[in-house]
């Protein structure tokens, strides 16, 4: 199989930007990509789009990602549009990958974007709701935000976390977005004012959830024995996993991000003691706690302990969401998938000005989309790794 | 790279099926796929699912694919979902090849369902018009119809096809639908109604166009040295070729049908003149004669000759949609790519009763979707190959 290589990645900055199409959110990613890779317009042989619901929000179906790279000038290669939920982005890399690994194309982009703030928030929420099943739980109101809710309230109950220790997880990821140029909350906040801040859905407070953000991400992949067009350190693809339907209301059951990461890093061969940076799903912040003990970066029942340590911090053993994660950075569905590998790469090249992981050489990068019946209905794991020494 | 092999296909029949879901829609196809392949839902390591406009129509985005495999019982896998206007199905059916082909599965489901039946007309018309870009045709009520008839205009103008030639492959197109039980139109008409129809976009009739319509179709691809679990005889997918933005309004200019059928006559190492029969994507019946000529079939100018000698009949030397194609075996668009392939390996193994070709070994299916201002916006042509010996 083919070895493949991540070249370039691009992001336009996550949060709400009226007078900013679709088009122009992803020509600014796409183009930074570019000219991250050191690469023009004809070198792309292939793209992957990926956005989760501007049929619902801006009228445009079929042909989403063909109206957007129209506009760039890439144009007579494969054009495929994605849509896998919250897992779209990591949808659309994996597709590109995979075309790189059959050897139909040696240099594939992968573009994700999404503008959720629209004229209507009713409109965005609706549009929300359909990442489940309309027959299952159509009109019943119960969001994602509900769906964290139950799970943590479970792990409150049976004592494994405290209300502190979701309070400290949204201030670690709060500190993380304001050192990040690129997030949609940049403010650092205190446990005090996490606390205090509107209650969603108990025991989650306003100040952990993601919120409506427009943006998007961009990546380009290549065979790895590609000479690079730049001086950059080289981040090879390791593993990419993707699986769908695990039970994942049980935690540390084999949630559907377990299944996956064990794919994962069987595929890598390293286990999840080699991972030094990790960007996680944590659209409700206190939802990277789950994932901690599900990405077996420690044992079930653990994630408390591994908070408490400071392990997962910047400068900790294993920096999870230095981006500031979903809750921060910013969650534009379609693109998020795409902006975890963005900061990867920057965290691997040692580029993450400000927010930088000391010398990481392994990362993991976890997404997830859709529900049904409390399954998660798309998920993907990718790890990769700077090959290149630390100097 | 590893052979691919098509397993198994299936269809729901195309028409109006107000008491059927999309789930129902898809569930049948699928079932009949895997029973075709003589597999279980077990057996499926990975999804491609295609559909176009159930964003707009049913409401449902983001997870389309997922809420119709869980009812059939496939989950844990993979789910990609993939829209490409017009050629959804056969980009799903071209990434289910890329991805065994990559190696990442062995066993790959392709599903297409589209139900554009809703409640009022004028939302499926809508939602048609999503197949182009709305910031620069929305509102114009620009359709398909228009584009078609635009092109076939400019050839009658130029003498090079007469009115009669539009009305004969009509014609031809409703007498192989009357033999197909798929079939949406399955009454052969006379060329005097065809002409009598309601005039819909001049020069084109009624009976020259593909109408709304509920359908789905699935394949299933696999590694070609896995064993067969049938009897049936190996059908080979020798090429698939895929293109967006080839100047299409200019024939026989390099239109995308054209680049792309250039690119799958390399990969497969043959000729148009080794093609016995060909599914073309014919929205309205007069357009399989320009294909005729973008495929190479016959010469630039060359369609009239072709058809008034014969050739593309059933009984031809090389038959063009004995299916019937998207004007009366019908279009529903997500489903449409996989329709043209279940019906090619359904000849090739002379298994299409009523309408079998003679002993066909090389098969092609093209298959185009949306236009930007004037170029498709994807294109997929798929080469099939039957290596047993008709005996």
């Amino acid at each position: 199989m083919t070895d493949v290589a991540v070249a370039g990645v691009g992001m336009h900055p996550s949060g709400r930007f009226p007078h900013a199409s679709l088009k122009d959110l992803a020509r600014v990613s796409v183009l930074r990509a570019l000219d991250d890779a050191g690469m023009g317009v004809k070198d792309i042989q292939a793209v992957y789009s990926s956005n989760a619901m501007a049929g619902l929000l801006q009228g445009q179906e079929q042909i989403r990602g063909q109206s957007v790279l129209r506009e760039i000038g890439i144009e007579r290669v494969p054009v495929v549009n994605v849509e896998n939920a919250c897992a779209s982005g990591s949808s659309a890399f994996r597709e590109a990958i995979i075309a790189v690994r059959a050897g139909v194309a040696d240099t594939v982009l992968a573009v994700g974007f999404e503008k959720m703030f629209v004229d209507e928030l009713n409109r965005s929420l609706n549009a929300l709701e359909t990442a489940a099943d309309l027959d299952v739980v159509g009109g019943l109101g119960l969001q994602f935000t509900a769906v964290y809710a139950l799970r943590l309230r479970k792990r409150l109950d049976d004592g494994s976390l405290t209300l502190q220790d979701l309070v400290d997880v949204a201030v670690k990821s709060h500190h993380n977005g304001s050192l990040n140029p690129y997030a949609q909350h940049r403010k650092p906040v205190t446990a005090d004012q996490v606390l205090a801040s509107r209650p969603i859905a108990e025991p989650l407070t306003l100040l952990m959830c993601s919120s409506m953000c427009d943006g998007s991400a961009a990546a380009i992949v290549t065979r790895a024995d590609l000479p690079s067009r730049t001086g950059k350190p080289r981040i090879l693809v390791r593993a990419s996993a993707a699986a769908s339907g695990f039970t994942a209301t049980e935690t540390p059951g084999p949630s559907t991000a377990t299944g996956c990461a064990r794919q994962a890093y069987e595929e890598a061969g390293i286990g999840p003691e080699d991972i030094d940076v990790a960007e996680v799903h944590d659209a409700m912040a206190p939802g990277e706690l789950l994932y901690y003990e599900q990405l077996g970066f420690c044992e079930p029942g653990g994630a408390a302990d591994l908070l408490r340590s400071g392990a997962t911090a910047i400068d900790g053993k294993i920096a999870v969401n230095p981006s500031g994660g979903l809750s921060s950075r910013g969650h534009p569905v379609g693109a998020t998938g795409l902006a975890q590998i963005s900061e990867l790469v920057w965290q691997l090249r040692g580029e993450a000005e400000g927010r930088q992981v000391t010398r990481p050489r392994m990362a993991m990068a976890q997404n997830s989309g859709g529900w049904l019946e409390g399954e998660s209905a798309a998920s993907n794991v990718h790890i990769l790794e700077r090959t290149d020494p630390w100097n």
